[in-house]
């Protein structure tokens, strides 16, 4: 069945780096937009941008393009904005699907759900850099990309963007928990993503908070996007499905 | 080797929905039993029996057929029934095969190792249909064949039957620890089953009770039988072997 | 690129168990060695020699061979040999490997990391052997080479050599949390790996001792290197490279 789907990008990241997985999906028969929030595009204004503001920017979005029965997939941090958005668009949600990515509880923000050496890292990082963030390339190569080859983890880390730090430090406003809201959810766990300690992970800790949802796997790490896209389009199709 | 297994179902199955595993044993040249438990027999009365019923079924089985040399495989809630069935069966037992399957300790009853969610469902459910049991289809497609497409997640559902509760609210009558009986042990775990929660696993919850035990994987959900059987049976092999 | 790597066997094992992984990575372009530790040869004297004996013969055999920007690759005991010979032999190294192995923090010795029924064997076998150990062959068939048929059970069974138990009780001699070490690491975690048990397992619990560190995964159980060498080869040269 031809479905359509918003890829939502991570942190650091625009659209543009989702397009090898959404054109696996669109050889599949789908229809995939890859948006790039408000905070991640060029002159945007990293120092003030939000959470909101990234949300507004997808709700706008679907919104704009009209799309119905829409599954919604966001990545790491995506899942923080396809969170506050599904609430505003859920008549024309078919199912949420979580790619290793956060799901916050009412009033949480990004920040409250990584380990405290993140946080510290981020801050001064922000502090230093007029609230932008960037990831040491170690991390980068090491803990979120460990499954491609140094040619690969280098290409990739040059797309990436100053990412605005208000998005991580600014509470959800959602207005229940994840579990409650009335549409299909599904999370997909890439088995090599380290991005957050396996002491602290990403399934079950975050994808419990769904309540009933579906859960899948996929090879890779937390950028199988560059690493394995076609087994990620695969996983996301099993996910996005009925 | 030519072996000799019994595949004993879990709750709302029969031995029928095991048939495609069974085939790829035999077909590696195994002997292979799929009996119906006592409760999920057409015209069995699902409000009076009970665990010790569907373990004695069992015993009857084996020993009737004059079965030796037995690899005892159960899936989920038949993990219940070989465990009750094991130490009477020992002299015919080669192994015993836990497919993600509950392991009891001496008193337990099923509903003591499913999440408090899981019991509060299943009363409802069983005080408004004779104490027969059912699973939503929700719960059905998101939590125990997540793997499978609608088509087959319906499908198999509509070969369900009402499973009598009291099987699951009925200790077990085993005598001591599973892992204090002489005979060896497999636990094969499903790595996509979530059918319990992954904060409350298959394993190593319940794995490990069974002391020194031989670890095996396959592909798959908790419904393995109906979306992977060939994988399923190539890991039943390797987990009954010797 | 052609690298160079350094194999450190486990307990009970020589170099030449080895050879098979060995060979696929020569097939790869690389320089391989399977040097055999102080207290695993041939007339060794294993009621004395002790960890610091073996952490010597390993900084000996990386000094005698003149080996520059090593892959220091430790499986399982052999995790502990490599963390106390990484301090002395950083200017040579490009990185650590540890493939189910052991990482200590200063002052543990193995038997500090293992769980309370295996330190108890552990004694008791040493007692009666000189305080030599052997693993009793249940235990290797079910909990190291699971993913094994019995022959191959079996033979590789018959080349395991008795293990001077010092090396179990005597603590590592670093200085520093491995964590804190200015050199590469990773961590090679192979899937089916239950010589420790989940509950207290390889990855997280010691991985995460590493600070930053790669995580891969493959196939495979405890003796990967029997059962599954050239997925393990592939595992050992993405932990390695770069």
């Amino acid at each position: 069945m031809a479905d359509t789907y918003v890829l939502v990008h991570g942190a650091w990241h625009t659209g543009a780096e989702l397009e090898p997985v959404a054109q696996h999906l669109r050889q599949a028969g789908h229809t995939v937009h890859c948006p790039t929030l408000a905070g991640n595009r060029p002159g945007d204004d990293r120092a003030r941008i939000g959470l909101a503001d990234a949300v507004a920017s997808l709700v706008d979005f679907v919104e704009q393009h009209q799309l119905q029965r829409v599954r919604l997939v966001g990545h790491s941090y995506g899942g923080m904005v396809i969170s506050g958005a599904a609430e505003r668009l859920l008549p024309r949600l078919a199912r949420l699907v979580y790619v290793n990515a956060f799901v916050p509880q009412p009033g949480e923000c990004l920040n409250d759900l990584v380990p405290p050496h993140y946080r510290a890292l981020f801050d001064g990082v922000a502090a230093a850099n007029g609230n932008a963030v960037m990831l040491p390339f170690e991390i980068w190569r090491e803990a979120f990309i460990n499954d491609a080859d140094l040619a690969l983890a280098k290409t990739a880390y040059a797309r990436l963007n100053p990412h605005p730090y208000r998005t991580f430090t600014e509470p959800s406003a959602i207005g229940q928990p994840m579990a409650a809201l009335a549409v299909g959810k599904s999370y997909l766990n890439c088995v090599l993503d380290v991005a957050l300690p396996a002491s602290l992970p990403w399934h079950p800790r975050l994808s419990e908070r769904l309540g009933l949802f579906r859960y899948l796997e996929c090879a890779g790490s937390h950028e199988a996007w560059f690493t394995e896209p076609q087994s990620l389009a695969q996983a996301i199709e099993k996910a996005g499905r009925d």
